[in-house]
């Protein structure tokens, strides 16, 4: 399995970002973002207007997940953020996404944010639901509809909450 | 009372709009935009990016409320979509609210929306909740103290949600 470690992206690694996160937004089933869209305008929600961005890197230097998280308001809601995870095919069953939300967790309490929102966690995505409640996220609510599967149609979306300080 | 009518806003509005907006941000009670927001900001929200900006207007053209009209989110999520609205003090008791509420959801079913959502109520704006409950929204769900009140502090908000198709 070997080790891994997260840190801040750089320019540099978009083109690697890009090639992980183009399939996810392609299969149409977890990201709203159609498989359409391109690398700029990607980049531009990825890494641009994001507050942090963030990469899991290999040993060997190879792109295995990054994440972004950005306040999920202006002004007075700015105190909670949204993050968003992709974790490379090829790297899963290595607790990548664990290891990314955990680090997002941290790095949001020393930015000083107080809570993470998830504003739309597809509801057939059950391993990304059961992940995020093993790491202390709660449906807050459960929107009908609100997501267009790209197999199954429209399918619901739970908005899912955690407290970070205190904690 | 005397009559109103609700119609697209054009640029030449936005002045008129930006008076009765600016104070409602100043009070921090409502939206989650600062009171420091200037009117370049403002109107990049409320006029620029929207899909579509509405305003009401008295029969001797004065601006009673204005909102906007936008996808809640990208690619397959953009069925849904989000509304903010604002009412002149002056106006208060005319029923402007509602009004601009109901034609929203009649522009946003022509335009091909199946759904609006409203991402961030302010549980103590009770006239709102009641509001919206009686036009046919539900709380899908309430976040705890995720809007910074400015005479309560930390307050809970609710996401609302009403399906427009079939209905």
């Amino acid at each position: 399995m070997g080790g891994f470690h997260i840190r801040e992206a750089r320019d540099a690694d978009w083109p690697s970002c890009w090639r992980i996160i183009q399939p996810v937004f392609a299969a149409g089933e977890t990201y709203p973002a159609y498989g359409g869209i391109d690398s700029e305008e990607a980049r531009a929600y990825w890494m641009v207007s994001a507050r942090k961005t963030y990469v899991a890197v290999d040993e060997d230097g190879s792109l295995l997940g990054t994440y972004y998280l950005r306040p999920n308001q202006p002004g007075r809601g700015d105190h909670v953020c949204n993050c968003g995870y992709v974790t490379a095919d090829v790297a899963r069953g290595r607790g990548i996404a664990t290891a990314m939300c955990e680090h997002s967790q941290r790095e949001a309490t020393r930015l000083g944010f107080t809570a993470m929102q998830f504003n739309l966690v597809v509801a057939t995505n059950t391993a990304a639901v059961r992940l995020w409640r093993k790491l202390g996220f709660e449906i807050i609510g459960t929107l009908p509809g609100v997501f267009r599967h790209d197999r199954l149609g429209p399918v619901d979306a739970h908005v899912m909450f955690k407290q970070l300080s205190g904690g």
